[in-house]
């Protein structure tokens, strides 16, 4: 019989920190660029057209001794009877011997995972002394991409709420932002909170209805919508900014003008993923750019590509998600699930 | 939190027995020829060259309300450590709202549905009085193919083993397969497998150093290795033979004679798969056949094909193994577990 750790979406919950999920995620790229791990093709199918979806992303860390998957479904009718459209797991397996080691809801954990990757856009290539962030987008996963911004870039003070759709939808998102962003816990180390409840409090959120005038003053623009039209264009942007485009995912999908990729630095998680279903897809069409004019910021994390070099720069960091991603930080997970002894045990 | 019923290869053991197995995989058969079912690209990747592979196949059963996967992996160095080298699992997902409904141990649940494959092409292909079986091959999987055959077509009374690679592994595998074949719970009704001892005691287990004298009077073969060469071969065959192929599941696998298949009506599991990676392929390759000399035995199931028309046609049924089987197989169980008590229900 072999022993299968279960944890469930409160376990991971009480057990993942901002910190470690975006050093797994850090990790997980720089393992990338460094050909220490696989992707193995995705499985990607329409269930009920326009209605079910599910996709079954899988790949291999040689260094952290797991290959493994996540099963995410998305079924639009949930809603109507109160339940999460999106439902996800990852299963986790040895690389010494193929035996299942853990099954994890991976519903928190996708969240953060996206988190860390928008933050790590805007740690590494917004400038030195990025003061102010701007959110587009208001869903379920907004939160996460500002708990890891505000994690990671001291900097920042203040952020621009931006809701696409409605501008209540902003306005709600502040009133509720400080007690939801302390849910989160930032340093599993940080006892209760403490200090995290004071970089919170550091910080000034501002819901806006209009995104020009806030953009002026941004530094940093995270796009976190399931959007297929620009919705901040080349006219709005000033010199220096830096954008970390999350929503895109599929084919389709848009969040900013295509022109501003013809004045920017582009970084992305994966150059196939980013060119056919990332924000880079619309440019690459627009033939703007070409594959050979994308960075993959696991090099930039390495050593062996530079950077932003001016404060005049645009970046662009176009994350589109690999399961890379979410077997770094399942197996971080999992490790510290056997040193907290938390979960469930099961034998199969 | 959703609840995950989980199956451990002793709950599945204790649960399943031939004669549902061999209805959920003729079932399986049927919904795919009807197209209530779809099969999703495979994933299929190795993960060290020569010593470990895995795969993930998945698919969904409309009627049976359920999509999911079977992971399966091989790591041949776990047999130094006394660990099995196959270990796989299912996921069973609802399709009504895309959770997660079950974990299933796919060890016994694989070597079940194998079996079950096997003898539906013998009950279905073989002449009407066939009276004698030949297995070629003594793994694992060889007592599941007798096991489901016997349970299935009553007329048989003999079983010839041929083991191609040494004959002392006959010799092992007959002085042990009555008491393995009791372990097998044919029908769930028959109380301490009381009627199923009798059908054991009522057949002659028989190991076979040369099979060419024994196929004279075999009526059905299976064959059930991990050949890339034929181990049987046409002058040898008689008229009226059935073959049922299971072992070959990979490019370059081969049982029989590429030959055989030009005077045979051949039956395939999937036309694509056989064609592809099972035995079909080597006479496909060698332009014997083409795609359209196939039949899917779903349409012989379904009564929209026909099948043997005299006792002299030598027909063959190339299993290649599809998710289907192991979904309706496993969909079976979970029903059997509910209604049993039987398993782990976990939270996630």
């Amino acid at each position: 019989m072999i022993p299968i750790r279960i944890l469930s979406d409160n376990d991971v919950k009480n057990i993942l920190d901002i910190k470690n999920t975006v050093k797994c995620v850090e990790k997980a790229y720089a393992l990338k660029a460094n050909n220490q791990v696989r992707l193995f093709p995705m499985v990607s199918e329409v269930i009920f057209e326009g209605r079910a979806e599910m996709d079954i992303k899988s790949g291999m860390l040689k260094e952290e001794d797991v290959f493994g998957l996540k099963l995410v479904s998305w079924f639009s009718d949930n809603k109507n009877q109160g339940l999460p459209a999106i439902t996800g797991l990852t299963m986790l397996f040895d690389l010494k011997n193929g035996f299942p080691k853990a099954m994890i809801n991976a519903s928190y954990l996708t969240g953060m995972r996206t988190g860390a990757a928008g933050s790590i856009g805007v740690k590494h290539l917004s400038k030195q002394d990025s003061k102010t962030l701007m959110i587009v987008g208001t869903g379920v996963q907004a939160i996460f991409q500002i708990a890891a911004t505000l994690s990671q870039v001291q900097t920042i003070n203040k952020v621009y709420i931006y809701d696409p759709v409605k501008y209540e939808n902003a306005s709600k998102f502040e009133y509720s932002i400080k007690a939801e962003l302390d849910k989160i816990i930032n340093d599993i180390n940080d006892t209760n909170n403490k200090s995290w409840k004071q970089r919170i409090e550091s910080v000034q959120f501002v819901a806006v209805e209009n995104p020009v005038k806030a953009l002026e003053e941004t530094d940093a623009v995270i796009t976190i919508t399931p959007s297929q039209k620009p919705l901040i264009f080349k006219e709005w942007t000033k010199p220096g900014i830096h954008f970390s485009c999350v929503g895109a995912d599929m084919t389709g999908k848009q969040e900013i003008d295509e022109k501003i990729f013809e004045v920017a630095s582009v970084y992305v998680d994966d150059i196939t993923q980013a060119s056919t279903v990332g924000e880079t897809q619309s440019a690459i069409r627009a033939s703007i750019l070409g594959k050979n004019n994308l960075t993959e910021i696991g090099q930039f994390i390495l050593g062996n590509a530079k950077g932003r070099t001016s404060d005049e720069e645009i970046t662009i960091f176009d994350s589109t998600g690999i399961a890379l991603q979410d077997l770094a930080v399942s197996k971080y997970i999992v490790s510290k699930a056997e040193e907290m002894n938390v979960g469930t045990i099961v034998y199969i």
